[in-house]
């Protein structure tokens, strides 16, 4: 599971070297309304293969929506340990509380 | 890191207790098109937080955009695992190969 | 075809009113962002509506986000005979030229 | 407004045709997944030009909008006029009862 630690890691090197040939240096330099789309598209793509696509689809869109997510997250300064907190936090909450906390 | 092995298995167990009391039972019982339906919209306001929001916004869309993937995926039967190793057969292509290994 | 001209008048007014129980007032009340989520989450909506709904639940999906279009656009003071006159500018660039004008 | 009217038989004619040179029918050729997509994002990249954009981006992406539901409506053999229909039917149930119909 240390593969989206790695992960982070290599986009936040890939940001600071603001090397032309890499594709996260090329999403920085589009700036954050594109990173938001490319996020937002995934997210659509990722509907779509769930629904009519083949399980590699699925597999393919959601690697790209993770991928897509650390970087928009890597352009607002937020760790993804942050976001790995909040969900432990809510599942902290108990199994019990899950519905309640989740606002269902 | 091991946050997400073990949404994943709670999310598992949780599906197949059927407990009518679980927000995840409760997506399982309404099937696929409103599991994939949650997700696209996490994506949207994940989008819409990283715009206009906080960063406390973007850390709670950001949990509930992961949280609704690992449902969509259960569902599939899509170990989270192939996603990420996905993400590492791309990273393993290398750096230089990058761009194009994601076609860009 | 004068509905969608009615309906934009229709949401101007009930903008102006400001009238509490009015869904566009309310939505007005809210702001920019929470409009843009609507029309984002009405589009995933349509989207699992045309793969795996009914005919009507795509009808309805569609009503959806031409209406939150229309509240969208009210927002940010663009007439809809702007997007409409858009859309004829691109046609008027002739059916041959279709495809380079849209940049497919 | 007829404007709508005319891209809808415009729409038509392009599928019938099955012109290669034509979006329309390339849309067409790769299916209702690929149709739904374009939609799905071009409803994202209304959100992005509504919150981040210039008035020309949300006149230009609510354009793209408008343009693949009406391919997609086609798609699936359902007329624009159905949709209007729709609308014209839930304001009919009276402003009064807006929010309720609507089940905001």
């Amino acid at each position: 599971m240390d593969t989206l630690a790695r992960l982070e890691r290599t986009i936040a090197e890939r940001r600071s070297a603001a090397d032309e040939g890499s594709y996260v240096a090329s999403l920085q330099a589009r700036g954050l309304p594109v990173m938001a789309r490319k996020l937002g598209e995934e997210g659509v793509e990722t509907v779509i293969a769930a629904l009519s696509g083949s399980r590699e689809d699925l597999v393919g869109e959601s690697a790209d929506l993770l991928f897509h997510l650390l970087v928009l997250l890597a352009e607002k300064g937020v760790p993804f340990s942050d976001v790995l907190n909040e969900l432990e936090r809510r599942e902290g909450t108990s199994g019990l509380a899950e519905k309640a906390a989740r606002g269902a």
